[in-house]
């Protein structure tokens, strides 16, 4: 079966000068691979009339789909409409349900439609009109040569609903499309390298209509297999069965199958094994409670944290032994053991986890530089201590640190129910 | 003077599949327009040998920068280098200072090189390498016809450090730009159509290469003042100029010049004052304190957090009084008062903050839907509360929470000062 092939064309300076970040170009982006069809390219243009002729004309050539948003505003600088007139060889006239759309929501504000926005309501003759029921700006829908056009506004509301309501079912029926399936597993611990090493005779023994990618993140890789296939049953089947035999691959290092970040791994672990948790955190200084808290729900199994940036809090509320600071320092694995024996029974939780490190860019020494950091996890059973050599800059030292804290949390978890 | 123009093309099929947000673009965006050179297009495609050949020579019609990022990973999915060495008729050539950069990184890791990163040590021998400290891809810099290519890893962090270091400086000192001086002036707790009315008369005013952008974030806008012309003292003269009558205009809006986040600004205030604070976190869950501790040098002023998120540890750590809990809730101006106060007291601050309220998306109720926070500060003199309703999702309430936080104890120490 032949792919369908999409492109995304954004139009509006303020993206090419970087004052917004584009996120519609992402979410058609879900959108369209979840039908199954294939996004060859994203471009992001200036409202300029010969540069968006240019787009279409080159869009063409890969695409059977172009979606394009912006520029349809009642200002002068908006030339979407009339550049899209002049391309597909038409002319505008008024559309009276358009009309009315607008003079709906002008009334709603209690004033008069003005001019501008009444000239809204004027599409192109061959155009199918996309109804915007949120905006003033109608959206138009054009095929010429088997390919099909669709211009929407910028307004990210706006755009989506009118994808969602009418644009992605009439693509949906008017193109087949093959079923692709995505299956994305999440990896900590283990660098993109080291991964591909132990994964290439596997990858390369898949069938060449799955496919594998390596999505590296500050711990870890996210995987994502990628299958396309007539049959939806079949290729579930199929992709399953890779995924298995990449789990028996590497299991110590998988902490999740699909969209589940590394946070909400380690609470539904808690959860499921009725287990409390707090932290006494310094060098991340909060950002690990943080984490935790982010998690709908995170009430059921975080009791606090006791953020120990000062000494004196480490030893008034953490209890940690002057001495112990005397002799080994804040950043020692002496102390990180305290901090997370004395929080879990301070908290009276299950769990404590603490954290002390040097996350710079001040507050290095020779024998402890910036990027030292410790890591201590304590049970009932045991407590257990990492040391961290990890520098890339401050905020990236804290995500790191926390990162690997939750991942010495999920590895003491697992032991747990391994035994 | 010609305008220089620029392209951004990213590569990777997880941008098109939606799967991350291209945000390296508006980052570049950003960066390219202050130092005057005009972005004419970003591109995104697909790790596809054709379809990055024909990018380029689309994006050299029209530019003479282009900048590329993504590609450059150790897997065989990561073709650009490959694509790049063809484009320009050039080979790979072991390139020493790049794989002891590999090397080093390595080695803190404690493990050796893999031959997948050794790989990366290979460049075209046509390009200048760029280096690149925080990863294992270097960058390239090639230069034909007047024009300049650059590509880069798409790692953010590793991007945004290559540019900021080596690539901007490179391509201000290559080109011929017109002197941009920009201001920026920080805004919080004023709406983008407010502040808009506010300053309508004086930005009618300014003269026609001083222009401003507004660019509203979650608790309020930065102001980007931008001046274009051939003498920077007498533009940095009339930028001053304006900057000043703004200022006259939104005084207690400001709260700071240049680059400088809120965390920063009420930073500098606290060690201006030589004052200490330590917060007491429900729902914001210890982001207020990764907001004070993600400032360099805060453990200067910062003493640290107490995150209460089960109510025994707001009665037992903050001894907040259970008779305050049971009539007016964990979410209550009574509630608050006590946790601020009491921190205060317990890390023996100059000023305590405190936060409690419902992030959501569950634990609403009638009278206190979600969005429903309390923040209150306190010092020797004085406690204020502040009652917040603002619903957008978990995430951002707590953001937006800790901003709000922020702002209370900057407008608290302005008072101060202005006594």
């Amino acid at each position: 079966m032949e792919a369908v092939n999409a492109e995304i064309i954004t139009i509006g300076d303020e993206i090419l000068y970087g004052q917004i970040v584009d996120t519609n170009s992402a979410w058609m982006g879900t959108e369209l691979t979840k039908l199954g069809i294939k996004v060859k390219q994203m471009t992001s243009i200036s409202d300029s009339a010969a540069h968006i002729t240019a787009a279409l004309d080159d869009a063409k050539t890969r695409a059977d789909i172009i979606l394009i948003t912006g520029g349809l505003g009642p200002t002068k600088d908006d030339l979407t409409k009339d550049v899209l007139t002049a391309y597909f060889h038409t002319s505008l006239k008024l559309h009276e349900p358009s009309l009315a759309d607008i003079a709906a929501i002008f009334e709603k504000r209690g004033i008069e439609v003005t001019e501008l926005n009444r000239q809204q309501a004027f599409l192109p003759e061959s155009c199918t009109p996309v109804r915007n029921v949120l905006g003033t700006a109608p959206g138009m829908w054009f095929e010429q040569e088997g390919k099909v056009y669709v211009s929407m506004p910028g307004v990210p509301f706006e755009m989506k609903r009118m994808m969602t309501d009418i644009v992605l079912p009439n693509l949906k029926a008017h193109f087949k499309t093959p079923e692709i399936i995505h299956k994305v597993i999440q990896t900590i611990g283990i660098a993109e390298s080291i991964l591909a090493e132990k994964l290439e005779e596997w990858e390369l023994a898949l069938p060449p209509h799955i496919k594998l990618a390596y999505l590296p993140y500050l711990a870890g890789v996210r995987l994502r297999l990628t299958g396309a296939g007539d049959d939806a049953t079949i290729l579930e089947q199929e992709l399953q069965t890779e995924v298995e035999k990449l789990s028996q691959i590497i299991p110590k290092y998988i902490f999740a199958y699909g969209e589940v970040n590394l946070e909400e791994a380690v609470g539904n672990l808690l959860k499921e094994q009725h287990l409390t948790i707090a932290t006494a955190e310094s060098c991340t200084g909060g950002y690990l409670a943080h984490k935790f808290t982010s998690i709908p729900g995170s009430s059921a199994y975080f009791m606090g944290s006791i953020v120990a940036y000062h000494n004196d809090v480490k030893i008034r509320e953490l209890h940690v032994n002057p001495e112990t600071l005397q002799q080994h320092g804040a950043v020692s694995e002496a102390t990180v053991r305290e901090m997370a024996e004395n929080v879990r029974k301070k908290f009276n939780t299950t769990i404590g986890v603490a954290t002390s490190g040097i996350a710079g860019p001040d507050g290095g020494t020779p024998d402890k530089p910036v990027g030292t950091i410790w890591i201590a996890y304590a049970d009932e059973h045991k407590t257990v201590a990492k040391l961290l050599n990890y520098n890339k800059n401050r905020l990236l030292n804290i995500e790191y640190t926390a990162l690997v804290a939750l991942n010495l949390i999920r590895q003491s978890l697992a032991a747990t129910v391994d035994e």
